[in-house]
């Protein structure tokens, strides 16, 4: 059985770490702000069962498989070096499953620095959002070889439900980092055109409803304008400032690979000029908020609006 | 019960034509290319029951409703005036029912004219598609004055399932025209993501897998890239030309409005290239072919390509 | 001798006036605020030349020659019509010459109307600044019939040193707009690559003595930035707003031409969003400001500073 | 007197070397095309005073400054290794002066290298075209130490009129990357504008005229459109590829420092495009073609116009 070391309980690494606190995985946690970490070990449901680690290097002792997840890559490769480092412990054959959304320049970066010492990587970065980590259920793209895959395969069942391996170190995060891309698209899009046509005198519900049925429809249009847009709710879910680091990877992959893709590159353009706005805790739904500022106008959320049968 | 009148037999057209074909309309018809309405007239599913015009005048003549379906608005206004455009026969109380994908200056001025005459105008738009349209079962997307929607509704209702009020008169054109725009920045934004993926390793099977259980996901990631791109069919069913001179006008639509939506607006001119580099006939997913050019790539569509199951 | 009127006494038009103000001419003027007429009226220079109308149709009345120049071409069509208006007492055989920086459409509008009652029309927009048309020494880019700038040409060469015919109706208006739209897109270039340079550690004023003598250089670069920028003066000469609306008719003629031009719609989207964020009053050269903001960072004006020879 | 070397034989390079090829010198050139080097060294006024070296080594030994002059910095960087390489026999106290058009990344990572060496490196790309090189009048932008720049300002006044110190290591490459960066957006911004006034019927001579008079000039229109697209000449001077690659090495440095830079990311992309169209060995001027075919239309280049006096 292996024994698995967790490092990063943030929204969704909190829940992931939950599945892995099986008694054969022995599991050791680490957190930046040790308190979570030691709130996360005194759960009733996990008592007895997770240790917490003072260091990275503490954690990573003895494990055959360290899960990281990180806001960004560097987070990762911070942790490797020094004396608390994971280089300091992590033993020849051991595997880092890195499930940050992180960039393939640096993913690739740790894949060679760890190789050098016997230990295998993987890009895994997942998708699911909170309810996918609590489920179990996330889907996770995986970069590098496959038969590393095979040998961590168990422990990444116990909180991914699809897990597809994309290709070589690095195609995790690409395709992770594009799939981001395409939403931030789809939302600043969808902003456009229901700003658009708030002013020339169309309802965004109207708009949304006929969208939402016919050719123009994304998971946008379909989950985040009805739910979050129209209702001026706009929880704050997954930060801004991550969906701008992210499309930010897909758009430098696109140059790297001499893709001509304005859209991509201009969509780059906007999150940086959002994410600038809207500060670091905003929500990547608010970017909204920046199309109705510039159009001087609001997307629904007016509350004596009833949608009128026709 | 209404006399009714159908001109534009095209792709869209003619199943809309088809469910209008009923005794108690005493249908006229009328196309500019005549074999095709006697073609249609000749069918023994609507025999006796359709009159060829010679005219757009000659089928007026006598009607409560004339509903046309033609490319652009430009063809609709041109059909107005002379001794044998509608004008010449529309009577007061008679209403014009624009099922083209028009523009809303374009169908403000025409409802305008015809107001002076005091016959009634909508912008009636569908969408649904070739099948849609043979189901009877498209979404009508209406701008205009409710009442006058209230007195065609029974004859719209033969070939749409869903009839919605955007609001007055070119909300009906506004709406379509930002919904296609939203379509072809779907189609365009994939395609770069999907370059740059393959270019990067990852196969775009692969990808399209993930994305459309993911966040990025559209109706043009979850439809259009896997039945016609993958497989590189491009099957022609809606002309990219079409497409081209939607966004126009959701373009021309955010700049009047003084909104700035810089995505619109470069999804426009990509377009207008793709329209000029493809020509006339192209079919509007093809597009993603000058994509795929540009980044000397190909998405899919390599034959022994296997999705493993991972 | 032709009678000649002028209306619209602004930063531009005012100087203008002046030179137009000779007893030969038997000038007459009208401004929307009278105040400003009335003092004109009253300098010692024009004194006894020139006679301030209160309406544009007293304006008008008996002149060969109507001058206006306006802040847009509507202003110009607003003032044609009504018992007050302009077509109340132009006569067969005088022509409008409009100086203001219009779009074609308008013009050609306005040309059409005339036309019915005999009365010419030329667009004449300027360029110069005010400095330029207190010379004198404007350049008017003239769209419309050769033989009718002939007959006023002389009228003309009052303020302008360099009168270049540019084509039919319109043909001014679409010159004017390009220059300025390319003057928007310089300026907003230059000081995106000079803020990324600042923030690379590139003093914006050694980077722009190298410009400056290198193949980079423009308008832009060689007057606006050092006097205004790098000195953080400011000063308002040309409203931010007005530029907009130039940037947005070269753009509506690119769009119009089904012409792919990403450049032109993009500096228009820009413009649009500076001119949201600064107001009315802003300098077209403000936008500048928008351009630091969002990269956090502000293109030299540190008073320490000084240019080391090297 | 410092001993010099200078590798990289191409349109600027060799003019430049000429300059160097002084007696106290004792110059030593290398050039990837062996044949090029022999030619040179066999010139009469250069006769006797430069020896052809066989390897990159060779020609860095005993030599106090080597100067690099190649398509792009990993040109240069592929020298360094090996035992041909420059790093086998550059000495302690040496200094290797990059005129390559680099890109700071990689400048930074020879700087380090060489400094473990005790080697000094100054990035110093030159603008001036071949008739500055071949004047000696070249405006070199240096980056690195300033003690360094003092040291082999000597050598580089030979070639260079105007030496810019810049700031520190990157910052040459930056600021050279952001005046070609400039030169392209002016050239297809120009070229945009110029295409949609040909097709609202403005001829180019015109309209050339006109802006090179008033606000929107640059380099572009003053020089390049007269001299080499009006008159349909598109002489060879400067590679469209490598324009390309200095526009994207300005975006990156944008992307990098967190700037928002719609202009200069579309740019990047526009040339990235005309560059895949057009092949390796267009000019850089040829860009604008790509403008006019998807505008279809012709910039001047009749040969039947004459710009009639206005």
């Amino acid at each position: 059985m292996p024994r698995v070391a967790f490092l990063g309980l943030g929204a969704i690494g909190t829940p992931m770490a939950r599945h892995l606190a099986r008694p054969e995985h022995d599991l050791v946690i680490w957190n930046r702000t040790a308190t979570r970490a030691t709130e996360f070990a005194a759960q009733p449901s996990v008592q007895g069962h997770v240790r917490v680690a003072t260091t990275p290097a503490d954690a990573a002792r003895d494990r055959d498989v360290v899960v990281t997840c990180l806001p960004v890559s560097s987070d990762v490769e911070s942790l490797l070096d020094g004396p608390d480092g994971l280089l300091a412990t992590l033993a020849p054959g051991a595997v880092l499953v890195d499930c940050t959304s992180g960039d393939p320049a640096t993913s690739r970066r740790m894949a060679a620095r760890l190789a050098e010492r016997g230990v295998g990587f993987l890009d895994a970065p997942v998708s699911g959002g909170v309810s996918g980590a609590e489920q179990g259920a996330l889907t996770v793209m995986v970069g590098g070889d496959e038969g590393v895959l095979t040998q961590v395969r168990p422990v990444i069942e116990c909180f991914g439900k699809r897990i597809v391996h994309c290709g070589a170190i690095g195609a995790g995060d690409a395709l992770k980092a594009v799939n981001n891309a395409l939403l931030a698209m789809h939302i600043w899009g969808t902003a456009e055109g229901l700003a658009a046509l708030e002013k020339a005198g169309v309802r965004s519900d109207i708009a949304l409803d006929v969208i939402n049925t016919s050719s123009g429809r994304s998971n946008a249009s379909m989950n985040l304008f009805p739910e979050r847009v129209l209702t001026r709710a706009f929880p704050r879910t997954f930060r801004l400032a991550l969906l701008d680091k992210d499309v930010g990877i897909a758009a430098d992959i696109a140059r790297e690979q001499k893709i001509v893709a304005p859209l991509l590159q201009l969509t780059a353009e906007l999150f940086r000029q959002a994410h600038r706005e809207l500060g670091e805790e905003a929500d990547h739904v608010e970017a909204v908020q920046v199309v109705e500022r510039l159009a001087d106008t609001t997307i629904g959320g007016r509350g004596d609006r009833t949608t009128k049968p026709s």
